[in-house]
Parts: C-alpha cells; sequence; structure tokens
C-alpha cells in the first residue's frame, strides 16, 4: 500500500494512473502537481486527485511514491525542484517518452542517478490531452517498458512493476538507448510523418479545398498529429539523435519507391506493398496476444 | 428502376452497390462478373448477386446500367470485353480510383469516349477486400465524385448520379485531372507512406522485434498499408504523374523538419506541430457535417 502517491503533471497519463491507483485501491492519499492551474482545478474538482500543488517540492514532501508524468522537456526543471526534498526512502519513477534524456538530466541535476530513481514508459497513449482525457482502464493490458540502470535499487524496481502491474499493464524491462531506438521506429517516425503530411495538406487545403474528399483512411493515418505539439516537440528534441536519422532512412526508402513507381516496376511494388500488408498483420496478430 | 444491373467486380465496392442497390430496390435483377471464381460463388450463395458471370460480355449482355468495380489497371481489358456487347441504350460507370487513366483506356478502347460512359469515384473503402468485406451502407453519407466529359450524355451522368443519391451518397462533379490531383494527396501518398513505412518497420521488426512495443497510434497510421496491394499497385502506376512529384514534395518536407529537429529549432517545430494539429482540426470538422 502507497501511504501518498503524488503524481507530477495530471494529464492523459498522470490523471489516468491517478484514477486507477484510486480504483484498484493502491494507494491512501493520492496528491497532484500541475502547472496549469485549470487543470489542476479539475483533478481537484473531479476527485482524480484528493489535493493540488503548484509548487513540485511542496506536492512531492511527504509522498512515499513519486510519479513524473509531464513532457520530456520539463524534467531538468522538476529533478532541480525535488531535489530539495529527496529522501531515501521515497520512491521516484516517470512516464516520460524517451528514457537517455531523463536519465542524463537526473544525471546533470544530482550528479548520478539516484538509486531510488526508476525510469519508466508506458506505451500507453492517445491524442488527447489533459485531465479530461484521462480513464481508469489506460493501461489495462498495455505495456510498459522499465529502463533502470546498474546502480538503481532492486526494491524501487520491485515497488514501481508492481505499481504498474496492478493497474492492469504488461511490465518489461530494456536498456535504456534501447528503448529510444525501439520507440524511434514504432511512435517517434509515425508522429513526424503525420505531423508533416498534415501540415504539408493543410497548406494545400488552404490553396484550394482538398480536405473535403478525404475519408476514413486519411482519418485514421493522421490521428496522431492531432497529438499535444508540446508533448511532441520535446521527444523529437530529446531523442534527435535516433529519430534523425530514421528520417532520412525513410525519405531514402520513398525515393526507391518513387523510382518504382516512375519506371513502372510492378512486380517489385507489388512485392513491396504485399510485404508490408503481411508485416502490419504480424503486428495485429501481436496485438492481440 | 434499373431492369437489369450488371457488376463487374464484385469486391467490397461492387459488393457494397449490389447491397445497397437491392436494399433500396433500386433494381430488378443483379448480376455479377468476377474473374475469381471463389469470390463470384460466395456472392452468389449469399445472395448478394442474382447471377455470376466470369466473362464480361455475357454478364454485361442486355444489362442497362453497368459498373466496372475492378482495379483500374483492368480497364484496357475490360473495355475491351465490353466493346463487342456496347449498346447506346446502356448507361456505364464505374468507380476506378483514379479518373485520367480510366478516360484513356476508353479513348484506347473505343476511339472516343463513349457519351454514356460517365466516369465516377465513390471516396469510400476500407482496408478488407473481397465481397466478404461489402457492406449495404458503405455510401450512406460518403463523396461520390463523378467526371464526365463534355461529350458525355447528360442523361446517362443524371442516371448514374440518382443511383449513387439513393445508395445515400453525396455527389459532385469534377475535372477529371482535378480529381487526380487532389486523391493523390489525400489518398494516394498517404496509402504509399503507410505501405513505404510498414515495410521499413517490418525488416527492423524481422532483425530486432519491434512490433510488440507498437501501440494505438501505429495501428491507426498503417491500417491502410493492410489495403489490397494489387488495387494500390494499379493506383500508383496509373496516377504516377500526380503521385511521384508528391512523393518527392514530402521528402523535402522531411528534410526541413530533420533539419528544425537536428538544430534544435524549438520554436519553428512547435509552430509546425500546433499547424498540423488545427489543419487536422479542420479536416475532422468538414468530415463531421
Amino acid at each position: 500500500m502507497i501511504e501518498r502517491l503524488c503524481i507530477i503533471g495530471v494529464g492523459l497519463i498522470g490523471g489516468s494512473v491517478a484514477r486507477a491507483a484510486r480504483a484498484k485501491g493502491l494507494c491512501r492519499e493520492i496528491v497532484g502537481v500541475d502547472a496549469n492551474a485549470d487543470n489542476l482545478r479539475k483533478a481537484s474538482v473531479w476527485g482524480v486527485i484528493d489535493a493540488g500543488f503548484s509548487d513540485v517540492a511542496k506536492g512531492a514532501a511527504n509522498a512515499d511514491v513519486v510519479m513524473i508524468a509531464t513532457p520530456v522537456g520539463s524534467f531538468d526543471a522538476i529533478f532541480g525542484a525535488l531535489k530539495s526534498v529527496w529522501s531515501t526512502r521515497v520512491v521516484v519513477t516517470d512516464a516520460g517518452s524517451t528514457k537517455c534524456s531523463v536519465i542524463e538530466s537526473a544525471e546533470r541535476v544530482f550528479g548520478e542517478v539516484p538509486g531510488n530513481f526508476v525510469p519508466g514508459h508506458p506505451i500507453a497513449g492517445a491524442e488527447r490531452s489533459g485531465v479530461e482525457a484521462s480513464t481508469v482502464d489506460l493501461f489495462q493490458g498495455k505495456r510498459v517498458i522499465l529502463t533502470p540502470l546498474e546502480t538503481t535499487s532492486p526494491s524501487a524496481i520491485k515497488r514501481v512493476e508492481s505499481l504498474w502491474r496492478s493497474m492492469g499493464a504488461k511490465v518489461s524491462q530494456m536498456e535504456p538507448a534501447h528503448h529510444d531506438e525501439v520507440l524511434a521506429a514504432t511512435s517517434h517516425l509515425p508522429h513526424v510523418l503525420a505531423f508533416a503530411l498534415t501540415n504539408m495538406l493543410g497548406k494545400k487545403d488552404e490553396q484550394r479545398e482538398i480536405f473535403q474528399f478525404a475519408a476514413g483512411g486519411f482519418r485514421d493515418f493522421t490521428r496522431i498529429a492531432s497529438s499535444d505539439p508540446k508533448m511532441w516537440l520535446d521527444i523529437c528534441l530529446a531523442n534527435r539523435r535516433e529519430i534523425v536519422p530514421l528520417i532520412h532512412q525513410f525519405r531514402e526508402e520513398l525515393s526507391r519507391v518513387a523510382g518504382l513507381i516512375s519506371r513502372g516496376a510492378a512486380d517489385e511494388l507489388y512485392a513491396l506493398f504485399a510485404d508490408a500488408r503481411g508485416a502490419r498483420q504480424r503486428f495485429l496478430d501481436q496485438l492481440e496476444k
């Protein structure tokens, strides 16, 4: 049982942690910290949190578990604010979308990564944001990746694993760099493509209406382009060393496809499309497991 | 009332036309033509069509309306087969995804585009294919674009418009070249991107598992990569003059985005992501109208 769970950033992820932790009876008290006063007020009024703070140190004081669920660009400031109230008895974890950047931030602020900080990332999200988008079952059946270091306390890891498992998630461990490499491919690159395409077509639409002739395929393809711009700005900057080479690799792939189309290479194009369809089926089969 | 509706290609689109036309009581008899014997048998057994033919000319004989709903690469062969039974009393239309290529195909076969052929395209689809994917309400509330020429018979246009409207669709007219330009942006380019990305990541997944850490955003982004490879091969080749320059334009856009990420241009990146989100909201607002 957690006596006092402090959630820093009561948005889609933080709000969903609060709702799930309460529903499962995992803690006696949940306090929230949020820089957005309106969001914090909603979280209090709706009973997602028991008390709200705008100040990180005040909110985290006396908590036994702290979960940081803010965009990854804010971690220097949050670790900095936590430093004054940092205790070896607390377990601190996070839900940041990139892991090397979060670990580097902890190193910058503390000199070394504290043993009671467990870096983590729930692979769950939505294009909506804020506490109003949070749900009690967001993590049910979803994966959570923890990326502890050799110096991370085994008991802290166990406590964080247990928290996520109690909320219905499947927890696995990975090297931080491997996490960032995998997520760059399966999440960061697709988001960049969706943003870039929607932006490019949005400009065409302003000149000559085209969106009225777009349908369900376009709606689903661009869904992630409705994601929070600040969160994705932070991810792109924090994981640029993985994302930028992948963008260029994809540009090369597109160049090859354009060449196949230009010269009417039917067999190779058909094989490419059929392989893609097969790969997606493989992905779907895993998703349903 | 249509006495005999002949549908060439009883797949997702052709099967849905048959189901909707029957449900709305638009015709006395529906015959289907399909090269795939298994698909044709299913369409007959399930009562989607009243009779099935593998031969185009036999199926189309004595029909008063013919709808061609096959991949656009097959139109030379289908027009060629229809030529022997072509009558000025029949109205022929199609559901092909590209319009210039279909019109050029008619010119090649007939010398000029027959006045009783009305080129058309329902903006409705799904990643599933075959008669088993067809539904009675696929066109309800969807757009259909007709691209008649100056020589197209006004009464033939009216008959085709009326058929689609009776099935719940919103019909508009457009120049064939403009259709191909708009659809290249809103449909063909997104499909190429989804196929190319899923193919590229599928190869990474074979080397080192990554799909198990992909989630709902990836599922929606790649949904259209499960589309029929033959249909999309035909579209890419038929509309290559619009698609290839768009791919290169998008590659330039990606190069710009990669540059912004590399040099940490936070303000410009944020603006790009926020603009994309705004453009998608504009698209969604139109979709709901």
